[in-house]
């Protein structure tokens, strides 16, 4: 077979592609990540390439514009080598891992549960101290034991479950063979001096590290949410219950598809399950590094992670076929995932560290929202309350103590800054508040840590909808209004768009814009949302206005204008004291969890508590999802304090 | 360095030494095991081998007459190669395995406890049926599950759990992330009908295997009794109970010393501890692949094994280091070891199946002698009794149901048919009962199913030195009267010897003979095992009379004359009503205990009742010891009823 080398920059990586190979496919197998939401089809256009020396040819595509084509832009998903090729891969179609500054992650701490921002960078205390007792997924003894004598003989192993019976009531424990190979000579040259690591593993203790002398101060822990399309990770001091760092990135796995269907297809590719479980192992061990480096933490005293996430996104951590999750009746292999060693699953920590992952509901509705519900205390609450999850999937949840039900809509990533124009994660640069003058279109912007813009996350998108509608730029169908002329109004490549921030002003290399395929993509998935917790509602034969409170969950940003969020009917027309902003409840469940024993038994309560309703077999969800298509919707009737 | 070629016959097998290394170690490397009971300290003479090509040198050592000498006889633990070599391990010089045949087996089967012997291998009833509940280890259950539906939507794990729990109470189930990866689709591709085997593991229940179809009526198991000197097997149906098959073999450890302290020694060595390991778990592999395949079953369903051994033994199995069994105070890494899977230990069952070792009460009183106060039902009884277990240890407990002691002695290997010169395990063809004519010195004797002799086994030991000291032959120190003149009676290598077989008559190399040597080392062994009985008796301040039964166990023939073990002082002066012979007892409470979790529950009360009788540090013990070095003893009113 005939085999071409292909050259990308700026990473200056060389592969040897069989010829007909794609060259996303040759990135892919070169360790590059490439954007490619659609999975590799021609419809997405964002895998776009530059072709800088040799030929290639493409399958037809209208995803590349004259200008481009003229510049050399290749859809690399269409398109394979002639001969030995050089090409670029630019900025925006590469999905390259940001991570969360110490001061991002300050902004983007719980908000809303507490009247107070708590300080947690600052080592203030963080969360939820008085509702679960502390006593983590891991915890580390330290003891001196008697030397053996005549008078006192057991064996060494019994020696050491003693002195922990003797401190803890462990009815069941366990230890490897590992650790008893090496526990003769370790207690003897330790002065019989050690610290045992003790993990809760599924309804037992085992005994999961023993070293030698006192490390019972450094104990520490990952919370992660891996969601599908951002992937969030959290150092903690399991003593203190400090969070001592947080990163977050793009899920790699974006290569291969956008959303969890298309990932479950690519799944059954060849190589494909491998390839989407270290897409996100690999991520995840990056931010263990790196945050464990930074606070200067050998990886030997992280003990123990704990994983929220949803079941697709949890199959393929585990590198379990998720193939059924996606086949009538969408059957996940597993809810309720036993812990297992972080090693078997690939994460790189102490080497007999355990993994955990917070139990699901259903095929489409995961860990993320059960940790969600836990953190937003729904579980322990007379009041009717409502979660909306707003990622890449919309989860909702309604209910209260006695019961709750859960629904799942396909939303699109844009809350989350990915599959619009100028989108991006809520981190530092990104525009998150706008006021738009309705006279002279003057936009009026702040950003996440006050830097210079760099795009928009998706706190800004509500308030910039919101905003053109007052204006009167956008009809409520979200075509911006063709008679008017204004500097910051043009044609684009997809239609019309408004330019929120100029290039010049903010030195990104093109204007920071909203185009009407943006409105369009954020219209169907605030659309699709508020369509299931409609949907979910009136199913209980309840209406909104029974609703204490809502929780709203999702990393769209640090805040979120609510009476924005209502008046682009994202969320329902309720007085804005009903609304809780509470950020990732995902990875406030999983850190709730990591810390606290009593939350992983309330967690398994939720999980088997919350029924699940298929909005898919519904027969009037379609009709309840067009008539949400409007902003702030079709039946005006419905948001009846929206003056429009 | 400087490397000479050695290749060994038989074998023919080629290795290259470094200039100095000993032959012995030569041999270990090319995996040729050669008996060196010492350990290679030049002690013991059984390594000798022979020269064939090239030159060596040895250290000087009384052990090669002269007459060896010239016929090229080299103790290969004193010897170097001076050139390349080609040498010829004789067989008496080796360790190679023999294998119980069924007949044997059949042979060596439980006597005693039962009125009538029951036909293992014919398939009738066993074991202590009406003692324990059948509830194996690992048991296998068919589940054929409802289809998922959309009314029935819980995931794959936790509609095998459902199943499970349907049938069964099992609260703590556990289940291992390799079965999860393959569980989506064995599910679907069995059509929902699969088998679970589900295995005891540490007070929790573990999923072990998960199959498509009906498997359950193929669940197999092995007991393994593993002594100094003898590694037992047997192939359990766990559906049926019945024993399919037993297989015995030297335990190759021998290689590295004849007894626990010398191997314990060696382990500290480099490899030492892989050696001596390995040396066992090869064994092992021989043969359940033996008894698997002359059985006709696969490998997959063997699910379990269980076993039962001394303390050093276990360590040993289970590749942790012995080293501080043998040093003051004597405490062992671990007594209880945790349920693990067999391949961790090297064992080749079913990849995923398990091993349980038998709980062992101190450092020199194991899991054997548990197995076997389990097999005798000293914890039932009111009784009181004494476990007399001769092995290369002798171990004695003394007790009933409300409490027990035990304790342990260095008897040596001689009942064992080894460290004698014609001594060899109680397998076919073993001369195990003799009769001597007072008068004409004709030696009328039996041997285990009735094939021509080839060497003596321990019961056929017991009864020559009773009737050699009968007839007067010998006296009560063990020396051969110098007087006598027979044909019978000449000198030998080493001191005078008394024949029990001409070769002539059957078919041997040498004549099957007992010397002064021999004798002195029994006397040894019967002094050493009947001086830790009447100290254990005497420190709880009753006597021999005060005992109800005595049950000896040990693999020296399928019976054993207890007025003769009486009248050489090996038991106390007793009647013979009193005794039962268990043999191995050790393998019959393995097997118990492999096919009842009542008998596992019962196991480790046991080993947590038995309290251990230090005799190294009691003053009197030597004493003791001293004073039982004469047949039967230097006091004779030990023995009213022995006439001598």
């Amino acid at each position: 077979m005939e085999k071409f080398k292909i050259i990308f920059y700026p990473d200056n990586k060389t592969i040897e592609a069989e010829k007909g190979v794609t060259i996303l496919s040759a990135a892919i197998s070169a360790g590059i990540h490439i954007n490619s939401s659609c999975g590799g089809d021609g419809v997405c256009g964002r895998c776009k390439v530059i072709l800088k020396k040799g030929q290639a040819v493409s399958l037809p595509t209208g995803r590349i514009t004259a200008e481009e084509r003229k510049k050399g832009y290749y859809l690399s998903c269409l398109s394979v080598a002639q001969s030995d090729i050089e090409v670029e891969v630019p900025k925006e179609s590469r999905l390259d891992s940001e991570t969360i500054s110490d001061e991002d992650a300050y902004m983007l701490r719980l908000k809303g549960i507490f009247s107070e921002p708590v300080d947690i960078d600052r080592g203030e205390a963080i969360i939820s101290e008085e509702l679960f007792i502390h006593s983590p997924l891991a915890t580390k003894l330290y003891l001196e034991l008697p030397k053996p004598s005549l008078e006192d003989k057991i064996s060494d192993l019994e020696r050491i479950y003693r002195a922990i019976r003797a401190i803890q009531d462990t009815p069941v424990l366990q230890t490897g063979i590992a650790n008893i190979r090496r526990l003769g000579e370790l207690l003897r040259s330790s002065g019989w001096k050690v610290t045992v690591t003790l993990g809760k593993r599924n309804g037992t203790t085992e005994i999961v590290i023993i070293e030698p002398g006192d490390t019972s101060g450094r104990n520490y822990g990952f919370a992660f949410d891996i969601g599908t399309t951002t992937i969030s990770g959290q150092l903690i001091d399991l003593n203190s219950k400090k969070i001592l760092g947080t990163k977050a990135a793009f899920n790699k796995q974006a290569t291969f598809g956008s959303d969890v269907i298309t990932r479950i297809i690519f799944a059954q590719e060849k190589d494909g399950l491998e390839k989407l479980h270290h897409a996100v192992i690999d991520e995840m061990n990056v931010m263990i590094q790196e945050l464990t480096q930074e606070n200067k933490i050998d990886l030997n005293d992280v003990t123990c992670c704990l994983c929220a996430g949803n079941t697709t996104m949890i199959h393929l951590l585990l590198r379990v076929d998720p193939t059924y999750i996606r086949r009538d009746p969408y059957v996940p292999t597993a809810n309720f995932v036993p812990v297992i060693r972080a090693l078997e699953a690939g994460i790189k920590v102490n080497p007999r560290g355990l993994l955990d992952c917070v139990p699901g509901i259903s095929s489409y509705v995961g860990g993320d929202i059960t940790a969600g519900v836990l953190a937003c205390g729904m579980d322990k609450t007379d009041k009717l309350s409502l979660l909306i999850d707003i990622g890449t999937n919309g989860e909702i949840v309604l209910g209260n103590k006695d019961w709750m039900i859960s629904s799942a809509a396909s939303a699109g990533p844009c809350f989350e800054g990915s599959g619009v124009t100028c989108g991006m994660r809520a981190s530092k640069g990104a525009i998150q508040k706008v006021k738009i003058d309705p006279k002279t279109f003057t936009v009026e912007y702040s950003t996440i840590a006050d830097t210079q813009a760099s795009g928009i996350c998706g706190s800004g998108y509500i308030d910039i909808i919101a905003e053109l509608l007052r204006s009167g730029i956008i009809d409520r169908g979200g075509k911006i209004d063709p008679s008017l002329t204004h500097r910051r109004i043009r044609d684009g490549e997809y239609g019309k768009e408004f330019t929120i921030a100029f290039k010049e002003d903010v030195g990104t290399a093109a204007d920071i814009v909203i185009t009407e395929t943006d409105i369009e993509n954020l219209k169907r998935a605030k659309g699709a949302i508020y369509a299931a917790a409609a949907m979910l509602v009136r199913h209980m034969e309840l209406s909104f206005n029974d609703l204490a409170q809502i929780f709203i969950g999702g990393g769209f940003g640090t805040y979120v204008d609510m009476p924005n969020a209502v008046f682009i009917g994202l969320l329902p027309d309720l007085p804005k004291e009903k609304f809780v902003f509470v950020g990732n409840s995902s990875l406030i469940g999983a850190r709730q969890i990591l810390l606290s024993h009593d939350a992983i038994l309330d967690a398994e309560e939720i999980a088997k508590k919350i029924t699940y309703f298929e909005l898919s077999v519904e027969p009037n969800y379609m009709d309840e999802y067009v008539a949400s298509l409007f902003f702030p919707h079709t039946d005006l009737s419905k948001f009846p304090n929206v003056k429009i």
